[in-house]
C-alpha cells in the first residue's frame, strides 16, 4: 500500500565522567538515538511529495528525549515535515533541523556525528529553532545549493520571527558551507570548510554570534580524521570566547551500519563561566544504524 | 512474520488567522496529522482478528496531540483497539472514535475531513468519548449497518455511563446516517444525508443536544462539492443556536494520496458567547497520505 | 534497506472487579499491551549486532504506560537496548527487563504471561530495575545459560548500585531457573522449576527477599496447565508472608496468535496489610499478537 521506510540509530556508551572536578562516576549514556519514518511519492511530471517523522529517545533509559527542565520534548522533535519537490527546488512545512547548523557545526563533527558527551558544546545554539517553519530549498546547481527557512513567533512565549539560511558547495574533495540565522534580536553566522586528502579528512568552522550572554561570541573548531581499513582516528578541537573543548576518538567500523568506538573528551571554562562547567569523560560505545 | 500496515497522514497549512477581531497573525498549523499501525489475521471459518493503533501528532511542531489544558493526550488516543469479526458482525474492545460522530458530522465534512481551523466547531461534542469501550458492529445488510458501544464510568473523574449508537445506510448515490449518544445526563442525536449527483455532492446533518450549557442546543450544516478533473470546489455552512461557521475551499488532487488546497473559514458568535469566540483564517496547505 | 521487525500485542479484558470489599464495578482493562521494533544485523565471523525497542501502552485507553503516580513511564520502558553477540556470548547496553524476573516469576505465569489483574502481586519487585544497564549473557552450554547485569546509581534519586543475575537450565521436559538481584541494601533471590508431562505442565517458584517492608519476605507459587486441543485449563496459586493470590483460568486458542480467555482471580491480605489490599475479578478477554 504505502512505501514507508523505517530507520533509526541506537548509540549507547559506557562512560567514566567527571563533572566540575568532582568524583568520577560511571554512567550508561545515550548519544542521540532516534527512530524515524520517511517516504517519497513520485507524483509524476518531476514532482515528488515526501515526509519525515523522526523521534529522539534515550537509549540508556528508554525515555523519549527530555528538555533541559526534565519535561518531555516534542515526540517527533527531530523531524516532522511534509515536502513538495520539483525542478523548482523543494518547499517544506513543519518541524525540521536548522540548515544553518547542518551546514556548519554538524558537518565537521565526524567522530560521533555531534552526539552525546563529546558533542559540540561551544557552537552557539541561541537561534536554533525547528518548529512552525516554512522552508525553501534550491536544487543543486553545479555543486551549489542553498536554503531559507522562516517562522513567525505565533504568539508563543519565547518565540519571535526566525530566519535561517544556509549555503553548501561541493567540488570534488572540497566542501564548503555557510549558515546564518536570526531569531528576534539574536543572530549568528558561521563558515565551514572540509577537505578530503587521501586517508585524511580535515574540517573547520568559525562562528560569530551576537546574543544575550556575550556582546560578541566567537567560536572556532578544527576536526581531523585518519582512516585505515575499518579504523578511524579522530581529533576534534574547539576554542571559543569562554572555553575550550577537545576530543580524541577511535572508531572501528564492524560494518557500514555498526561501529564500536572509544573517545576521551574534555571541556573547560578557561575564559568564563557562562557555560555549564568543566567536564571530562572516557567513553566506550556501540552505534548501530537500522 | 506479521502483516502490519503502517499508514498515516501529514496535513499542514500556512494560515493568516484572526482571533476575536484582533490583529491577524501568520501560523503554520496542523490539521489532524496521524500515524497508525493496523493488521488483520484471517483465523479461518469466517473469523478475523484485527487491531488498530492510531497516534495523533502536530505536524507543525512535532508534538504529540495535546489536551485543551496543554497536557499530552493519550499517545494512541485516536484508535487503540482489538476486534473479533465474523458472520455475526464484530466485537471491539478498547479506545475508538464514536460511531455517532463518524455517521453524521464527519461524513459530510468533505473539504478537509473535519480537521484544523476549518473543522466543525458547532457539532456538540459533549458526549464524545473514546476510551474503555465495548462495541458491537452489525454486518452490512443490504446497505444497512449499525453499531452500539458502551462504557462504564470506572470511577474515573468526569466519566459516567456512556451509550453511543449509529446507523448507516447506503443505496447507490444516496447515503444516510443517524447517531445517538448519552453520557450520564447529557445526550445528543443527529441525522445525516448525502447525495451524489454527477460532479456534485450534497450533504447535510441536523443535531439536537441536551447538555449543560444550553437547554436544547440545535445545530445544522450543509456541505456541497463540485469536482472537475483534479479540482474540487467546496462550500460548507453551519448554523447553530449560538453561532455560524462557513468555509469556502479549493482542493487540487496531485495524486490519490496528495493534495494541495486553500480555504477561507469564518466562525462567529452571532447568537451567544458560549463558544470559543470569533475566528477567521485564510489557509493554504498540503495533505499527504501514506 | 533495513530489516526491522515490527511486533506487538493487544491484550484487553472486560472485568467485573471488586476492590477491598467495596461494590463491584465493570471495567475494560489492559493486560500489558505492547508495540515493538527489533532487528538483527549479521556482521560476519559469527558476530551479530541487534537492537530492541519495546513500548508499553494501555489498550483500554490508548495511553502510554503510566507510573504509579500517574506520570508517563519511559516510552520505550519495556526494552531499549543494543547488543553485540558472538561465540563469547552477548553484551547488551541500555534498558531491559531483569533476567532474574524472566527466570523465575515470569516463567511459570502461563495463563496470561503475568499481565493485568491476575498478574503476580506477591513476587517482590523491590530490586526490579531496567535502565542504565550493562549486561552479559553466556551462550547456551548444553541447556545451561546465565546472565549478569549491572548498573551504577548515576546520582539519580532512589537509584543505587544494581546487580541482577540469572541462570536457566533446560533438559527435555525439565526446566529450572534461578534469579538473584541486589539493589543497594535490598536483595532477593528465587528458584524456579517447570515440568512438562504430556498434556500437563507444572511450575513453581520460591522467593526470599530482604527489603524495607519485611525483615525476611517469603513467597511461593504453584502453576498448573492442562491442554486439550485448543483449550487450556489453568490453576495458579501463590502464598506469601503477607497474603495469598489465586487464579483459575481458561484459554481458547483461536490461532497461534489469537486467544480468547476467561479467568477468576482473587488476592487477599490474610497475613498483613503491606500489599495494595483485597481484590477479586472475573474477567473475559482477547489477546492478539502481531
Amino acid at each position: 500500500q504505502s512505501s514507508v521506510t523505517l530507520y533509526g540509530r541506537l548509540n549507547t556508551t559506557v562512560e567514566n565522567q567527571k563533572v566540575n572536578g568532582g568524583l568520577s562516576k560511571w554512567v550508561v549514556a545515550n548519544n542521540s538515538s532516534r527512530l524515524g519514518f520517511k517516504g517519497v511519492e513520485d507524483i509524476g511530471g518531476g514532482l515528488k511529495a515526501s515526509f519525515n517523522l523522526e523521534h529522539g529517545f534515550q537509549s540508556d533509559t528508554g525515555t523519549q528525549n527530555l528538555l533541559s527542565d526534565g519535561k518531555p520534548a516534542a515526540f517527533w522533535g527531530r523531524e516532522a515535515w511534509v515536502q513538495l519537490a520539483g525542478s523548482f527546488g523543494a518547499v517544506r512545512l513543519g518541524n525540521f533541523t536548522p540548515e544553518s547548523y547542518f551546514a556548519t557545526a554538524d558537518y565537521i563533527s565526524m567522530h560521533n556525528h555531534d552526539t552525546g558527551s563529546s558533542s559540540d558544546e561551544l557552537y552557539d545554539f541561541s537561534t536554533y529553532r525547528s518548529k512552525n517553519k516554512v522552508g525553501y530549498f534550491t536544487p543543486s546547481m553545479g555543486g551549489l545549493s542553498a536554503s531559507l527557512s522562516m517562522s513567525a513567533g505565533e504568539g508563543n512565549s519565547g518565540e519571535k520571527r526566525l530566519i535561517d539560511t544556509a549555503v553548501n558547495y561541493v567540488a570534488g574533495p572540497f566542501h564548503a558551507g555557510f549558515g546564518y540565522a536570526k531569531h528576534g534580536d539574536v543572530n549568528q553566522w558561521a563558515l565551514r570548510g572540509l577537505y578530503e586528502m587521501g586517508a585524511f579528512t580535515f574540517g573547520a568552522y568559525y562562528q560569530i554570534a551576537e546574543n544575550g550572554y556575550a556582546k560578541k561570541y566567537k567560536n572556532g573548531r578544527l576536526a581531523a580524521m585518519y582512516s585505515m581499513g575499518a579504523s578511524e582516528f579522530h581529533l576534534n578541537y574547539g576554542r571559543a570566547t569562554d572555553g575550550d573543548q577537545y576530543t580524541l576518538g577511535y572508531n572501528y567500523n564492524l560494518s557500514k551500519r555498526t561501529k564500536v568506538y572509544a573517545y576521551y573528551t574534555d571541556r573547560d571554562t578557561a575564559r568564563g563561566t557562562a557555560r555549564s562547567g568543566e567536564f571530562s569523560s572516557l567513553a566506550m560505545g556501540v552505534r548501530h544504524n537500522f
